[in-house]
């Protein structure tokens, strides 16, 4: 086997060899000497759009804490190893084909410091600039790929939490893949590669600023989708369906994410501008703080008054929640809106968390639905409330606007089908074919020994040295 | 109660919109295309400013784990859940009051590129810009105010540790906003907000580049004010009063917090010119370095020398002392005077611990007030020692001045003088209305389930899933 | 002797406050003033410069985690405390010495932006700029020693892992200081220092954009040097020879600190270019990403390929070749180069870590050697082959060009007969004198409370109160 392995990948790269010596003849500007003489300010662009994409790829570090505090010890090893590889995975899928389905075609729509040069597509989905080749060999569009990418890694990540814990690792690495090449990039395409929701007749069309819709709705009903696709955990539903809790086994492992995971959020959404240019983005970075420290307080505040107890986990999700929510509007409202959104973010992910144990009976072992989708829906319909007309030409509900609130209810329904539908059939397909869960055994054991060979923590002899296998 | 309590967010929400929408015609360039216009320099000094200030917010995640890892297991929810609230509670307490007391009235003071347009004020408080509403809401100003507010969130952070294992959440929260909103930026306004010992009539005025005294001694005081008044741990002296050591539970934690407080400081201190055109940036930066490592190697070399140990904990606290040393100099002294200035602060550290231990008798687990207060005001004078005169007009005693050693004497008198009554007071309230001090029994058990219902690592019961509550 | 202690730190100190005084008349430019004057895109280069540094030394957190995650626990507080002084000691050599060797005299050939003002040398050595005083006191200058002393810094902290659980802390000390004194800044002065490799007359000169050669093969064959003299662990090889395995002791560490050296590789190869103004940073980001991320992908099939199990620690360290692999070809090629540079470097480096344990029988705990000497030499030779002619004049075997892979040949040729007799010598003298090895008994009992007096996580008595000592 290791024989057809090695053929195999020696076939790989020399295709690779190939088909980048082909096409590198095409670049458009690789070393960045034209796009700098045409931009003066393009450096100050490219310093922020790439720091702060260096700031939304550490979430995936974040993700990874969060998750493997939240769930139990046996299964650590496993949820890191799925947190490291998707997005190793997710990077192949993009640079292959997620990146041309979603903004070839169409350019960069948002910060015009960034647009690029790619040219075919229609309002449903892109079809230029696949690995990176040819004219997409050029400083901007690599910028812009750069920045793209980790919103993509985001989206996929958020999955791991909701079915962790008796998933293959083969299966969610399969996922991982399908999600960034296909699921993600066609919907975002609609919205952020100037598609048709993009250009709605309603107010300035669809809007959201960084992806509490493209990014967060589409991570969090895809959870959805596949959480109840893989079923619960052993012992999650007594005989009589009523949920049991599960307690998370290392609460700084939490709270280091929840840290990680907002200290990325600051990458997230003022880097959405794609341009230092634009400075709005003092405004997106305090909106984004104020939603997420009032998402905090109020969801601790809310266990506090029903249970008598300040809730570290609470407070996490509520954060959480509350940027999950500010994403889409933070470069339309001003900060006052965005403590009321980070409150309501919050209490909006406590219901939600309960609809989807309690009434859905969906085991999330994270609770990444309810922050994500439930926060991510609230978001793009914020836009539609509280927009206060000072950028973009967006104006919400507050300024007596309607449409676009016209505009947000049509986003929500599309991403709301797209993903059903799409992450239906995708998780049927791995389902039949790899096959989703893990064995009844594994389960019961934890899968960090049986896909991994490893514990988070070996034993005693496991350290002291045994002979070599 | 659920019901008053939901009538409650619901009146707070409502009159947050009224608020806003009230005042946003007001605004000044919330957009910042005006600013654009004005001022071609304000995006690489807008992304200098968010930048850095988003490395300085990270410092929460490193105090976080620094204490917890100093503090014993049974107290490290209790201790991660102030950590991540107090920053919280802070965030709405500067944007109500704080920013307002400190800053409204003088407008920036340091780094022009970033003044902004606040107006009404006097050289004791500030009194524009609540709610950053009205002329407030203009991108100068926010970006402004974010820098600020990360600093104010550093202050009250510091005070965590020194009051750990011990302190009810509810007081320390009323803390957290009282310090925010009051204390830190009153002192402040004296300093950066213009007032009288910014003015000073020697030397060039009181100098604090990043917050030796500003951010760090008053940080300190409080903490050693707060430290005293709940009394130490129970156990900690015995009947003789000869203190006990109490080991850290986690080094891991320590040097993990010590590194991400050291990469934050790399925000704190260079950030402070809140403009990238000033290009001493670079100067400060490796000051801080220098300052930061000499201290960790002056003092585990003393304990070396002491006890034939290499000592991690003191390695770590050698370093934040020097970090806390250079904070106010750094921008006015070559990198060999920043090299004497950690050494020192490190030999001062374990002076000051050793004399609030045994002399003071105040119990400080993680030695803050040794750290923030001892260092600090040695990096407020060391102002007037090593200023050199290349940069703001500062010179020291190295250079035959004497005034500025003057007006940096008075800056100490009042930091101490101002920080030792208000925070009396302040904790004086919260011990006669909410109480400061958890129970015996509480204590005893670790504060961890009685306030939190949670460990930081729970028991096997409690993984495996219990009836849900 | 505490008296002889506090004198020799006091004769230190005046020392240095003469020195400093007598030389700060002769600075260049410390304000900036100037340098603003002539070049307007200093500020967007002096940030990208500070930040990207800032993130290579945030490397130092993930070198920790790493290497602390792999040994035993017993040894962790030792390896922490190596991890966090080596570059604290490396801080105070760069500054007296390293520095001055490598750049006095040549000036920085990489950026022009970034030029300093030092002037005598050679091509074998640089003689100018110790202390940082006189000229060197300058905002070019000192943000170029920031930049540069942070790659010193890496190079350094490589062996640690390598020489773990056996080597005694005061060795490591001495080793850290003489690395970055004397052994990596003369090898770097031929490169980057403008020295007799760069202007080899083959190719464009032998080339290693950031570091492959210049720090991860000085790094790593150091680590090979001194991992083969101070002789592997207790038990690690049976009677006959054969390698025992030593599991890792905590997977978190390990995941979390490759995470934290992939966020810092988007300082170490995009930053290396010293200019914003160079558009090619984009695609230094993208490359260094896709190589990582595919290192891993590599590494991890290859494992499930042989044991059927996903390897968490075979996917970091897949991550951590490709990476290295990466660095110095990262500016010369295009992405899907970067694609088979990160695969070959998986594989080369699974070859190389049985070569060492099992040809060579080196001890090597972490596989350091194999990541940065067997990922840093192909990355070297990369250069030759896939370098596409767009950046730097530089053309590799793809282009039908054989000049660049000689010079290439020539640089691992010297890089190698350099660091093996150098390295020998420096760990011979540390051996003959400090001595390298801790004793059996420490080794066995672990060396953290011999060297250090504590253990990662004490044990209750400890944590429950024992008399001050």
């Amino acid at each position: 086997m290791l024989g057809g392995q090695r053929m195999a990948w020696a076939a790989a790269l020399a295709a690779l060899v190939f088909l980048g010596g082909a096409s590198s003849v095409l670049a458009t500007d690789p070393t960045g000497a034209d796009t700098l003489k045409a931009s003066p300010d393009a450096p100050v662009n490219f310093v922020w759009v790439l720091i702060t994409g260096f700031l939304v790829w550490f979430m995936q570090y974040g993700f990874a804490l969060l998750g493997a505090g939240l769930i139990r010890v046996k299964n650590t090893v496993n949820y890191l190893t799925k947190s490291f590889l998707d997005f190793c995975m997710g990077s192949l899928a993009f640079w292959a084909f997620g990146f041309a389905f979603m903004f070839g075609g169409s350019g960069a729509v948002i910060g015009s410091a960034m647009a690029n040069g790619l040219e075919a597509g229609n309002p449903f989905i892109g079809s230029s600039g696949f690995f990176l080749t040819g004219a997409a060999y050029d400083v901007t569009t690599i910028a812009y790929w750069w920045f793209q990418m980790v919103f993509a890694a985001t989206a996929a990540t958020i999955v791991a939490g909701a079915m962790a814990e008796r998933t293959k690792i083969n299966a969610y690495l399969a996922y991982s893949f399908l999600v960034t090449a296909l699921i993600y990039p066609i919907y975002g395409h609609w919205l952020w590669g100037g598609g048709w929701l993009w250009t709605l007749p309603f107010g300035a069309g669809a809007r959201d600023f960084a992806g509490s819709g493209v990014v967060h709705t589409v991570g969090g009903l895809t959870a959805l989708v596949g959480a109840w696709m893989v079923g619960p955990r052993i012992g999650k539903y007594d005989p009589q369906g009523t949920p049991r809790v599960f307690k998370p086994s290392n609460l700084a492992f939490v709270v280091a994410g929840t840290f990680i995971l907002f200290f990325g959020w600051f990458g997230f959404n003022p880097g959405s501008t794609l341009a230092a240019t634009d400075l709005r983005i003092s405004v997106i970075a305090v909106n984004t703080f104020l939603a997420g420290t009032t998402g905090a307080l109020v969801a601790v505040y809310w266990g506090f008054v029903k249970n008598g107890k300040m809730d570290l986990v609470l407070a996490c999700n509520g954060t959480l929640a509350g940027l999950v929510g500010i994403t889409a509007p933070c470069a339309y409202v001003a900060p006052w809106a965005s403590v009321v959104i980070g409150a309501v973010a919050a209490l909006i992910m406590i219901w939600a968390a309960g609809f989807v144990e309690r009434t859905l009976k969906v085991d999330d072992p994270v609770g990444a639905i309810a922050v994500h989708a439930g926060g991510g829906i609230w978001g793009v319909l914020a836009v539609g409330i509280f927009a206060d007309g000072t950028y973009g030409g967006v104006s919400g509900l507050i300024k007596g606007q309607v449409g676009q609130m016209v505009a947000q209810l049509i986003d929500v329904g599309a991403v709301v089908a797209w993903v059903l539908v799409t992450a239906f059939v995708m998780f049927w397909l791995i389902k039949k074919t790899i096959g989703l869960r893990a064995t009844r055994e594994e389960e019961l054991q934890g899968l960090d020994i049986p896909e991994h060979g490893s514990e988070l923590y070996p034993s005693e002899e496991a350290l002291a040295g045994t002979a070599k296998a």
